[in-house]
């Protein structure tokens, strides 16, 4: 989350969102935490260009319609068609991010009906699955339906093979369950190859779930939701009870940015940088911090880490961040019940010549850590202090 | 809604939506109808200069905290303050608009509780309340919460009297229940004035709703919330889960219209232009209307009209729209059953060279329909035909 005008708030949610905040008032914190692209990359004189164009039509301050511009729709559905799922544009509903096209999704579902998701996953969504309307499943269990990334999945930035899709669209129709398919990190596969979307295969089961924010800017909050036909009315109603419509604004500035070639311009140059950053991350991980496994991302924003050994991550995130580093625990990430230590470090916002540095305290943070579990309490001391030393 | 790029949709919301999207269709239609502000006020001038200065910061894109930006909350608790309820920044979440401020204030009561409201209510919060979470009261029932907007009421347009205020805080103090206060019609009394929110007297009990919606442009969808502080961290967590945070690039912009006092300069313009449509309406509706009740509004978008007859409501709708008018038809505004007919009419967003016409144009239809309703087909006929011819 941004640093800047950071307060301590009397809202507070819980001790995760404690730390994260600590994190962000932290000079000279390296965070590998958050999931947010590089502000570096945002195209903020194209975008300007734009936005002075959409401010000659009163329509990008007016309100607007629940599901959306026509014109959005259109392109949106055109990016689909060209994945080989066959949408019109009166199927797309645009949604305030991706987060709230997953809720919308949910909200229709049965109460009290179990979410099949992968065994890591997008904390956003597990936490609106794990909340009262829901229960919480495996991907290989019988459930009402199934939460998945397939494209590029969150923390691991791995698509799905071809058997496990496979697998997933016979267990869905076997079970006449429905399909939340959560496509945000679509467009940041390093080699630009994309994959057609589960919609593409089970359109009558499919929720498809898709974002800007990943791979244009996500402060716009415009993503989208295309429902299955047979609740496609009852997921608009929703959307309107929630928040009448997205923000017009977002949406005729993305109209006037997405003629022309520029967002695909963009985009290659993201996925040019990130891939980048995260060999530069592996190199560190690889060296730094050999206990732990992890393995290579084919797109996406994060690297996720595993280890043999147990800790107290919130402990561990607690004494990274005074050591001046941050990332997400992995508990956040995880549906069911968990012995072993994971964590995600995104290198997608952190700046190149930081990563090394960034993993070195992480490293002694966690030497530290694991040598007071094995007892002793002095080496702990040692350690804190060199890494204080480190930071300025 | 904006007529501009409309189409029709598969995803249909039922009649009401489709009449509506016919009507923005309909070429030459004046339109009474939607509570949409006047977009020849939108300062799109001073809004352009505040997103490029917005621009230069990346936080205008990048994701933010649940909550919205420091500056933004400071400058809400501010206002509120100035009008007698001393609330912090810390109390304030933004929302995507009030909609959605409405929607977390009724997701974190008890289900299947009863609301009470107000005999004419806002349609958006009753389709809430009326759904499955809530039983729907009237102001008078012991209930567990009470939706109010008590600053500017729509569709009436008045203000709650001391006595009326009193009564509630009374009735919800005694019923330990709470009080959602709609404010998204503050600052549109005509005559300045802004009231005390009911905040400022009952803080642990009333969830207070407000909007930049109606005073400056609806299409950044940007309001906010302060919840009883009991209530703020299950708000906060219900906000984030339903879509992270308000849109970061209207909280910027904002962040830099809101200096100066070019808000307020705005804000008495649009006053004056609704005090003097408001009163061309009444003239209007005075002369082509006689057997229509209304009191005189002291703010807000529109004209409350009450006749003592009956009337298929929609149908009339349906008929107007064909003769070239449009308006929202009264039981969508009616939390209880209703034996007479009612609509609302508002001048906000119709020219007003319009409103002479627009009006003829109703009590025509209105004319005809009813005598249809007295039996006979042939005066329809007739007079949907002059209609015709006028509107070319």
């Amino acid at each position: 989350m941004s640093k800047a005008r950071r307060k301590s708030t009397e809202l507070d949610l819980g001790q995760r969102d404690h730390l994260a905040r600590k994190a962000a008032e932290e000079p000279g914190l390296i965070s590998f935490a958050g999931g947010l692209p590089d502000p570096g990359l945002f195209p903020t004189r194209e975008l300007g260009r734009a936005l002075q164009t959409a401010l000659s039509d009163t329509d990008a301050l007016q309100y607007g319609w629940p599901e959306g511009t026509e014109q959005l729709r259109a392109y949106i559905a055109a990016g689909l068609a060209a994945r080989g799922a066959t949408v019109t544009a009166d199927r797309v509903i645009v949604t305030s991010g991706a987060q709230q096209a997953i809720a919308l999704a949910l909200g229709v579902l049965p109460a009290r009906g179990i979410i099949g998701v992968e065994r890591e996953s997008y904390p956003g969504a597990l936490d609106l699955i794990k909340g009262a309307r829901h229960r919480v499943g495996a991907l290989a269990d019988t459930a009402g339906a199934y939460y998945v990334m397939p494209s590029v999945s969150n923390p691991r930035g791995q698509r799905m093979n071809a058997e496990q899709r496979q697998a997933l669209l016979e267990r869905a129709t076997r079970h006449r369950a429905l399909l939340i398919e959560d496509d945000a990190y679509d467009g940041t596969w390093f080699n630009g190859d994309s994959s057609a979307p589960l919609l593409a295969e089970a359109p009558e089961r499919v929720f498809h779930v898709g974002t800007f924010s990943k791979t244009l800017c996500p402060g716009l909050r415009i993503g989208w939701l295309v429902p299955p036909p047979k609740l496609a009315r009852r997921v608009l109603r929703q959307k309107q009870n929630q928040d009448l419509q997205a923000n017009s604004l977002a949406q005729a500035l993305l109209e006037r940015y997405l003629q022309g070639d520029q967002f695909d311009r963009h985009q290659r140059r993201a996925r040019f940088r990130y891939r980048r950053k995260a060999a530069a991350l592996m190199r560190s991980v690889a060296r730094e911090l050999p206990d732990l496994r992890f393995s290579a991302p084919g797109g996406g924003f994060s690297l996720w880490l595993e280890g043999d050994f147990k800790i107290d991550e919130k402990a561990l995130l607690a004494a990274s961040i005074d050591a001046g580093v941050a990332f997400d625990p992995g508990y956040l990430f995880r549906s069911l019940p968990y012995e072993s230590f994971a964590l995600r470090l995104c290198y997608s916002n952190v700046a190149e010549a930081d990563i090394d540095e960034g993993v070195r305290r992480l490293a002694a943070t966690l030497a530290n850590a694991r040598g007071v579990n094995r007892g002793g309490n002095g080496r702990r001391r040692s350690v804190a202090r060199t890494v204080q030393a480190r930071r300025q």
